[in-house]
């Protein structure tokens, strides 16, 4: 058995008998049948995330607002081979680890890195779940007017990323939806128009509230923004000189402004007239 | 043993033996038996959160808020297809992981994108438990006055994640529950109106503490919003030129303005009468 | 060998080999208990956490504060299912994995899910802890007057999650307790009352510090609130029309406001007779 | 068989029985065909690399920018090496692991690393990511007057990492992109110009208006900054001296400031010439 | 063979075989074993901790400072619980899994909640190694004036978490050692007194010069809190109408205050002598 | 065979047997080259670490800023010993996991610290990516004017992990690079200078403009401060009794300051000829 | 075979082949090597530990700061005794590991504390590792000036973790080192004295810049703070009725505030006397 030929012969034989062995047929078997699957389904995914992006730059294309056609084309073809390198990378890595490759320190690398850009995209996925919640909530809509934070003005997009509000100055805001946290709409409730009116404090008090109460009834049945007849709510202060009446005005979203402009001028004139106005 | 005919027929008689071996049909049973749970179980589970969502979305288009209906419809099919692609995802990722796929790089994947998700979430996460706790502590109530950072108004709503509160002119605060951390409650006890009242120095005190009281029982007296008899806190600066007298009522929550104001009347035309009042 | 007969004899051997086996047998025994204590603990943990939950409620119908018992039931009934759906998660994923089902991916979700809750709750922890440290390190008790932030207020309540001060006018601010960090507590120690008085540059400051302390005793003897004879500190600033002396006097706590209101009253009077009070 | 030439026989044996063993020579096949795709795939990934950072350093240099020619060069090789050092840090990582080397604590080591570049990292993808919706998203272009934080200017460029904004006094401000969270884009809607004009109280109000609106028409005619004829909004406050009108002119993007110096200077002089300008 | 009773000989056979093989024996001897050692260990630890956390009740007690000494003993049961489930919990967690029971899914769950609790507990642990270090590192000891933040005061007593600092007007801080970053002490050196003193324009700057330098000395030989001979600095300032002299006197901590006063009293009142005194 | 001679016997022949298994051979070989194979690479990563720490330390003692030579030696020590400790430590760690140690415990240690240091070492990464992008993206150089935050002043050097800013006074700003987020640079365009100069409204506002003008010009080309000819803005406000022109000229980075001062005192000499000043 | 006696000859036979097995001999002296070997090095740690906090305490003891010694001393055994106890924690860790219990619960928790520990602790690191680089990189020394945040005066001691600043009114600082991020050094460079002159607008200005330049040679000549001889810069601002000149001198660090007094007085006289000194 020692001899050199004997070693050959039973070599042959061993691997004649790894060649014949059904069990390392299977195991073979097995491995092409995983490839060849792993890789339809990562060439499946790939056209339909390429699809997937082609669509959405059609549609931006389509898309009323002016947007820069060839930069949106350029933007598409970066993220369509950005996903496919991704599903490419992600193949590869399955295909050898078919095969007995210790892929463990390529796939620790790639988390790290998968972390870093997670950490750094967070905002981002925050920006859509907001967006997301902004509109599902019925927090306001494309027309209503807003407040968030410093920034106020007429909602004029709602994005999946970002709101773009208009002032009424012409200056459009662009605001992410994750930084839009506490908001005030002005338009999904009628507005209260609160006025003012100071009289000397040698006035006939009743008289000044009769003129006030007769100008308000005026003003409101010549006004369709005001919803319901104001209230004259009586004293509101009472100083060494002045006593000041308040007057308040349910009015239509957005339109306490104006009514309060109107009721301003009209009751300096009525009050005037009666001679019950403060000299300051 | 060494020729090819042989090795055929020892090949077909271990593919033979492969087939014949009750170990092998017990694990290829087994695998199949568990597919059809995985199957089984993915299919209920995604039939019960289907219907839930559907439950939610049919809520809500019975609320008595003003909806987008369509909107609502839109996102609840959104919704669904988000939950099922995901169910789908882990039932494919479970069959395949019961064919010995070796599919570690694929949950590595979604494991980072699911933290990217769960960061992002993080706010959304305490925005509910901030909320569930609001209405589990009875922190405040729909109808009530409250005040949370900048944002004073009455309570309209408290939702699973914002609360609406409204400005008593009329605009509508949404803030997101995680961010009502310091609330102040202005309907949960009895307020307290406090008037200070100015005599000139010269005044004689006595004669003016006396006044106090009685114009304070008066009104009292004539007022359901004040709930205990105000109590004359005394003298509370004294300087070159006046004394100041410090009155307290309680009232009824919120009501600490209207009695303020009536008290602040009622006594300067008292201290006024009796020739009290300081020339400024 | 090869004949289809002998095959099946072949198979129903193996078979019966595979059912006599007690390696088997004990290997699906072993299963079977393992998956009937899983059962069982799982049981009995639903049941105690329940009835926890239970009590919890009752204890909150009982309280003196007023709650809205409905809504508190809901409550109840809603953490019920969302544990006993958290343990019986737990029971399944337990018991297929002990029939083998590979179950890492269903693992990692749940994780992340666990992960963005926790992320979500982390606040909620801390609340919690801080609460517990509130009371351990006696920071404040019930009724003490503290000031955190911009709230001061009578303490109302310390609760495991918030904490309810009630500010002297009445509205009742609810912190989070994890947000109450830097507490000042006024109610602790004796408070000390600091008034400075002013008498005109020419006066005499002998007979000034004279009666200034003879006031400060007449008033400490008069008084219950101070706790010691106030120390007259002497002359503190110099300028060229008037000199300022200073008199701290140490009180019960938070009674120094009142204290200094009739030391400010009396000492005036006393330098008023003697005619050393700084015309302005 | 206890003897020591028997033993070293047996020795010799084994060892040969070791070597003509097909299993082994097919195992040490394997490691080294795995051995040899790391190195070829290691290999091809730093030349990729290392063509793809010159091709960025060369595109650097013919940009019209000044930019320190040495510095992008020395910049460039430093980045080239660092590339290829984790190259062949992961080559020889996953060469060792084929040889069996237990290398879980070098891999710890590097993940720790790995993390905190990835934590310092963040706001770095965060800038990459943000900078690649301002274009996508079309949120600006160059050339546009923006405000973001307390910066405003002309967008000078927009780059992956940082956007130059250029103050109209010269400056350049430096801003990473993941800091442009809330914009104002000045440039891409019309502006309006508000221009408020006071008026005596005691000024003929009909003779005020009609001046106004005839200086507006002949501001706007002579104009092409102005895009549509402005509105007289009419009175906009009444004090006790004089009256406020208020005019608001749609005019080009960014051109209200010089569209509103013109409406003062002309309304200003055409109201002297009625005498109606207050004089305070 | 295929008989039924030859069936059962058989299987009777093999478990005896299971029962009388001594490597089960040792199997499950180990395990016993395994079981009783962590069973001790569980035991010894729970003892260990709970007179940890009495000892850390009783000293409570025996603590000058008030302590409600029934709430102390309610949370050191609460407390001694807590560890005890803790270790409860770890104890059968550890015998199941000797017992093959798969925990993978209960250990995961533990591990999100530990993890939640982590994060909660953060400020805690800084809370805990600050203090340690301001012990360590003699930034400043119980009796000292210090300031951090806001707060300014003598410290009452360092803790493990909270530091006590008490207002000189009564009020006690208590602050969280994490938040305690930046500290002045005011107590570790002598401070320096700076006094400036005002003389007319006209005046003779030479002889002012040697007034305030007498001055300064025989108040330095009369006061003990001022630890070296303050020096005049000399002209600080010239204005059109007077010159500013500037004295420096280093005195003992906190005593800056009162050697002011003093100074500037009797500076006052040397120069006022002397005629130099400006008139405002 | 129960006799303890032949347990002998039979114990000596396993131990012979186990000896010269070649198994075990090649298994202890493997080993020993292993341990021998991480020892090298230990001492090589050793001795290359530590040439490259002091080439660093050598590069930093013939830098023309001083530095403390002594103190740079030190820790060039100190971080040669850090670093040959972490080798040391890991190559102690791979030997003896080659041994078989379970060191799980030991690298969960390890980790955990690591990931302490890494989230305490982010801000120092995020600093050396800061600095790399501020000299690649070319944002300032050295000589340059800038701002950053509230610090102003020329770039003196720009480090790896800080920048140096010398104010105008004197005084170095060191500031981490990863804190140089929004940077405004001065010199890297022209800068604006802009002038108003006010005229009284009575003046003849020809004569006023042709005046500015011409004196502009003249000094435009008395100066190579200003790279272009100034241009006269025009009327920029009108109030009752002035007019304010504006005049802007492009000038040398930094230079405006300068270049203005010449402007505003030609331009005010000029209009007092005319007798066109406005008397204040 | 199926006799009780047989049965028990069998198990005391196969218990015998188990011990004489030398496999299990070899398997039992690796194990107990193995602890040997993890008991030796950990009572190596703890030694060397222990003997280095001993060390650090000395250390401390022979500071001339003073330091509480007994304090001190209590400190460094609790130190010795927390790193002994958590080295002991690893050795009973390990060694257990070695019998083969299952301790992933166990590292699991203690993994759960660590990162909890380590989260707390990283402002810990950070401070370190700022500390360490305030060295390196030589921002600053003991004796400089500097500012950072809000405080500014003479750096005392820069420590590990903290750095005292010394206020020049005698307060200490005490500032973590990771809170220092943006200083301003006042030491490094000479500093810039600028001086305002204003003179009458009708004074002569050449006669004034000539008393002011020779005013400052001869301040220059007369002083060793200035470094070179300051230059008048000329006219900075023209009023209505004064013209202001500047002057700025280079001087010693730190000596900007001395110069600018001496100057300022020096040239105060000097105009005076030239009658040109303004008169406000």
């Amino acid at each position: 058995m020692i001899e050199d030929v004997s070693g050959w012969v039973q070599f042959k034989q061993s691997t004649w008998n790894y060649i014949v062995d059904p069990a390392n047929w299977t195991t073979w078997l097995t491995i092409f049948l995983k490839v060849a699957i792993i890789y339809i389904v990562g060439r499946i995914i790939n056209a339909v995330t390429r699809r997937a992006v082609a669509h959405m730059v059609q549609e931006r294309e389509k898309s009323p607002l002016k947007f820069d056609q060839r930069r949106t084309k350029t933007i598409g073809k970066l993220i369509g081979s950005l996903i496919s390198s991704t599903v490419n990378f992600f193949v590869i890595i399955l295909v050898l680890s078919q095969f007995g490759f210790n892929l463990a320190p390529i796939l620790a690398g790639a988390g790290v890195l998968g972390l870093a850009i997670g950490f750094g995209a967070q905002s981002l996925v925050k920006d859509v779940i907001t967006g997301f919640f902004i509109i599902f909530e019925d927090q306001f809509a494309v027309g209503d007017v807003i407040q968030t934070g410093n920034f106020k003005g007429t909602v004029e997009e709602i994005g999946m990323r970002v709101t773009r509000i208009r002032n009424w100055t012409g200056e459009v805001h662009i605001i992410p939806n994750g930084l839009i946290t506490q908001v005030t709409n002005f338009s999904s409730h009628n507005s209260l128009a609160v006025v003012d009116v100071t009289v000397a404090y040698e006035a006939d008090l009743e008289k000044a509230l009769q003129a006030t109460k007769e100008t308000v009834r005026r003003v409101y049945e010549g006004s369709d923004l005001i919803v319901k007849e104001p209230s004259v709510l009586g004293v509101q202060t009472v100083t060494n000189t002045d006593v000041t009446l308040r007057i308040s005005a349910e009015c239509r979203p957005n339109a306490q402004a104006e009514v309060m402009r109107v009721l301003n001028v009209e009751l300096m004139r009525a009050l005037d007239q009666l001679g019950f106005k403060k000299i300051s």
